[in-house]
């Protein structure tokens, strides 16, 4: 009954039902807090008390239908001019409100930015390891996903892979950074080296190519990593930024677009997202949370929080012979699997009650992602385990 | 630079973008109140109190986290139960929380079902007069839609006409009851008589047709008149509610599907619709409304304050000669325009500081759409506005 398309997906989307299934009777078996669920990129941190504050404050002062109503499908006009003098301070930029269009979290930001750049056949080039739903995203527009191979020395994009990916229907590339599932922060070298490829290749084949950042991760930064800002980078840039685990608001779908003022066609940019909006059924970003955001902009998670608990984790699985690259953000390691079948090292895992996502997932087998946005006693109790985990490879 | 679909719709756009224009220049001038902007779906009743008691109960009561997290895709499992339950009990349903997807409004629920059912060049049924935005959630998916002309005598979906309009690439039909843009609520005897033509054509075919209603007007009736509920009469059914009218919280993207617990490969469409929510970008349902719908089941909006808006307009257009159904729902008016080209009409009506939409817009010309959903005031001082213009055409 239902589409071809689909079909492919509701398979796929079994198997990770399974694992969260696995995690629950895992739990019932040996409780709750003897289950290491690195499985999931589920903030643990809570929202900053603005939040809240902002919420109690709007419902007093503002009237409800303004609240609660529609408004240009590119978002409030207050609101985008807020989040623009935002960044232009913090950014040294100089963006209007009109660069901005408020978005259901990074995920539908994506979403419309493909739906109003990809023809049929187009191309996006993504860099693995990378986010699956990226595949997902690239096939509801019936384009095609070119995945540049991981360099696994450094995770940084590699450069050449790029150089040769590109072609005259590379119409998106996609960068991620802080990146799900590294953890690892590009450097300002890697984007001028990118931009500096994306450069020669407009001019060889005469076309527009889009560099899409999606950056959920950006405020999660560790030992003063610095998040370059690709605005600066290339003219035909496009940020896609999500609340999610800034404010720790997943479940809100809040988040936002900026387009930069230099790109191609950008008035005509501007309205194809602000109809894409409309028109693939979110209409707008969800009205309050909208307002709650724009009061809530210098608020900020316990990032610390994520950093010792990376400390500790990545302390104890390199003293005991696991290999990683240490990242400098979001809430993810990704160490080598020390067997080179990453499914079966996830499988012999669960023995010990630890859940890893197999690198398989994100287009670099031989690595596993362990999201360590759990609580801080989970992780401790965890190191027993990943240590007899090991014993089982010497 | 942007892409081919998108070329034509931003186009189309800048149509509604320009009457839009033409309201803020007419207030500029002549003074806001002096404006009767009919043009605009948007509701103008406040949301009923229990909405703020709901989010301040949920602040005070429950965990961040939990408030403002994920959960599963089709939303959380207690307010799925709960909205079944609800439905059981008002309609003498027996649903269970698993027939439920909390979605982004209607919007969101109509492009997930499509997305889910859909192969290109599946056909989708409509009734002239429709909403305009089922043209573009079926080239979503690359679907033809197939309208099936209006009968202008009762704005009933013409049976014969279906019957005429299926072929074996038929997937969808969609109803929508109380209509958009006439008002007209179907009766039980239409309902029963649509089945009745698709199992013949399930039968013709040997293929499963969805019946799909489109249901944010559901609460908005009046003198009585009833809303067949859809899952009665036909097993392949699935309902897109939303919360933007009955609640007055159109900015805030909540609503959801009823899928019929009897509909083909049910397991199967509901893990397509979870997966679609997912990858089109809406990952799930803003998570704080999702709780405040569940704690506001039995609140109403002032419907009454609707009807009475529709009483002196329907009263004072038809006694001024203009010909017009009588609605028994929604906040619209339909009538026939007093010559054919509604356009035009439209245009004349300008200069009386009158905002319509033509029924062209919905498939219907020599129509107009009148929302009555503004200010009593506003209505009461448009009538001589309306007199005025109809003296042109004696």
């Amino acid at each position: 009954m239902i589409s071809e398309q689909m079909k492919t997906l509701v398979a796929n989307s079994s198997v990770i039902r399974a694992m969260f299934e696995e995690g629950k009777r895992l739990a019932e078996i040996h409780g709750l807090e003897n289950v290491y669920d690195f499985s999931l990129g589920n903030p643990n941190v809570q929202p900053p008390a603005r939040v809240k504050e902002a919420i109690l404050d709007i419902l007093d002062q503002e009237e409800p239908m303004a609240v609660h109503g529609y408004m240009n499908n590119s978002g409030f006009e207050d609101v985008r001019e807020g989040i623009a003098r935002h960044l232009d301070q913090k950014y040294g930029l100089a963006l209007g409100g009109e660069s901005i269009i408020m978005t259901c979290g990074a995920a539908g930001g994506l979403n419309i930015t493909f739906k109003s750049l990809l023809n049929p056949g187009d191309e996006v080039v993504v860099f693995a390891p990378f986010f699956g739903e990226y595949r997902n995203y690239a096939a509801n527009y019936n384009a095609k996903l070119v995945v540049v191979p991981a360099d696994t020395k450094t995770f940084q994009p590699d450069v050449e892979g790029l150089r040769r990916a590109i072609t005259a229907r590379t119409k998106v590339v996609i960068v991620n950074s802080p990146n799900n599932p590294t953890g690892v922060v590009y450097t300002a070298g890697t984007m001028e080296q990118l931009a500096q490829v994306l450069r020669e290749k407009e001019a060889e084949h005469g076309t527009d190519i889009f560099l899409v950042s999606d950056e959920p991760y950006r405020e999660l930064t560790y030992d003063g990593a610095e998040v370059p800002y690709l605005l600066k980078y290339h003219k035909n840039s496009i940020i896609g930024y999500s609340y999610s685990k800034s404010l720790s608001l997943p479940g809100e779908r809040i988040g936002y677009l900026v387009v930069n003022p230099e790109a191609a066609d950008f008035q005509e940019l501007m309205g194809a997202l602000n109809v894409a909006n409309r028109i693939l059924g979110f209409v707008n970003a969800p009205s309050l949370f909208q307002k709650v955001v724009a009061r809530s902009l210098d608020a900020e998670v316990d990032v610390d929080y994520y950093k010792r608990n990376r400390d500790m984790l990545y302390g104890h699985l390199t003293a005991i012979g696991i290999s990683c690259v240490k990242p400098e953000g979001a809430f993810y390691l990704f160490p080598k699997s020390p067997i080179q079948d990453d499914v079966k090292f996830c499988e012999d895992a669960k023995r010990y009650n630890i859940l890893m996502v197999p690198g398989s997932a994100f287009g670099c087998p031989g690595h596993v992602r362990i999201a360590y946005c759990i609580s801080r006693e989970r992780v401790e109790n965890s190191l027993d385990a990943f240590t007899k985990l090991m014993e089982n490879y010497k």
